[in-house]
């Protein structure tokens, strides 16, 4: 089964995010607005229970997250993705290097540049339209995460949540 | 904000139940297949930190729940929605009673038959089509659910889930 971490901002970035990708996320559907923290991976119903106990240790010894939004960029010319750039600090760059290690040693598959896409799969074309125009947007925002999830992802493609983590050690 | 209380079956049968929803159900986007535990309500932020907080006792005084599922059933002709019959069962039955006290207080819009939804808002024709059809599925199936989730929603009806709590005292 596959397996994935994200957190999710509040529902006001979601609600802004999602009138965006509506129109040029395919992956809309499929999962809310998130920072994944960890790409997918396979593990077993066996392995997935190990792996949320360390989970739950890892997010009492973490802290909350400040997520803090300055702009809107692209991977381009990687890949034509638009997404609302989350400015790393000490927390997130913590958790997501636990999130890397003991049973989830996995080498992550890019550096980890987080972030909350807008739209992917553009063309050339529609991907710089939509920049330019997005790039406009007044986005700076900031708010604290306290928890993230693991997922698992169903045939059709979407994501159901398996658990939440609660970050730090308030919610022991 | 809206919230809403649920669980997700297995994988497993998410999968088999989208198999359906995909062509029968205009929700199939907006959330995971799911046996609803207590439907929409309104609550601020600051409610849902005391109610997140019930939530974790009840569940830690709550059993795991055995979802023993035997046959489709339909509410028509109340509504024409097409569902998979959870068999009632003291421990669901427990917790949905607790999910509908202190904080939680509010009647609930109908008795209680639990239930995942195949398909809904079909015409009488369709209705009767696809339940024919489904009818004549071998749907014999159990698993223990172990955790339930509370979820909000965003402004395009999606559902993201807020938290996770995991039944029984082993889970402390």
């Amino acid at each position: 089964m596959k397996y994935g971490i994200a957190l999710f901002p509040s529902k006001k970035i979601q609600d802004l995010v999602n009138s965006y990708r509506k129109r040029y996320d395919p992956n809309y559907a499929l999962i809310p607005p998130h920072v994944t923290l960890k790409t997918a991976f396979d593990a077993s119903a066996d392995d997935i229970v190990t792996i949320a106990n360390e989970l739950r240790i890892t997010a009492q010894d973490s802290n909350p997250i400040k997520i803090s939004i300055k702009k809107v960029s692209s991977f381009s010319p990687v890949n034509n993705v638009i997404y609302l750039k989350v400015e790393p600090n000490d927390d997130l760059l913590d958790l997501h290097s636990k999130l890397h290690k003991g049973s989830l040693r996995l080498e992550p598959e890019y550096s980890f540049v987080p972030h909350i896409t807008l739209g992917q799969k553009l063309s050339d074309d529609e991907h710089s339209d939509v920049l330019g125009s997005i790039k406009m947007l007044d986005v700076q925002h900031e708010e604290v995460v306290d928890r993230f999830h693991l997922l698992y992802q169903l045939e059709n493609g979407s994501w159901t949540v398996y658990e939440t983590f609660l970050l730090g050690k308030d919610n022991e």
